[in-house]
């Protein structure tokens, strides 16, 4: 089985978390998953062909802003909130309340 | 005289805000402009190739989130704290609480 590197808690870099950040496609689906909490990977971009989403899911769970749950052929992408609270207070409730559209 | 692009508020984009603050020299600048709000560009990475520093100073004014101003030969550089706040509330915060170390 591959493994799917996910950083720990103290190891998430705000550098990281901002690259994520930082194109429109995977701020688009951190603001979704901000609104509905627990959401299948497929429904998130579903006309994207699949290797360019595998790239930008990659990097937010890289990055320590996202989880993957794996659970047989389907993948639940959450938030990690409580993580990106206690290590970087703040960030996400800005990003609830960035005025640009989704 | 050579223009310097600056966005105007309404132009300031969350990417390109993210971008800027996605590599650690420019975040460490960021955050010591947050402390000591109205610098020399040229007491910052002092020690760093001109050429470096320039586009590092460059991403970050053209990103919105800082504004140089032209005195002579020096360059002052201050965070754009009035824009940033409303057009994305609670970032500066967060990143003035961030627990890494400058």
């Amino acid at each position: 089985m591959r493994t799917r590197f996910e950083p720990h808690h103290d190891e998430i870099r705000l550098t990281a978390v901002f690259h994520a950040l930082s194109d429109p496609v995977r701020l688009n689906i951190v603001r979704k998953l901000l609104v509905d909490t627990d959401v299948s990977c497929a429904t998130l971009y579903a006309d994207m062909p699949k290797s360019t989403r595998s790239y930008h899911f990659r990097v937010l769970r890289e990055s320590g802003v996202t989880r993957t749950f794996v659970e047989g052929a389907h993948h639940r992408i959450v938030i990690r909130c409580d993580d990106l609270d206690s290590r970087f207070p703040g960030i996400l409730d800005a990003l609830r309340r960035a005025s640009e559209p989704l």
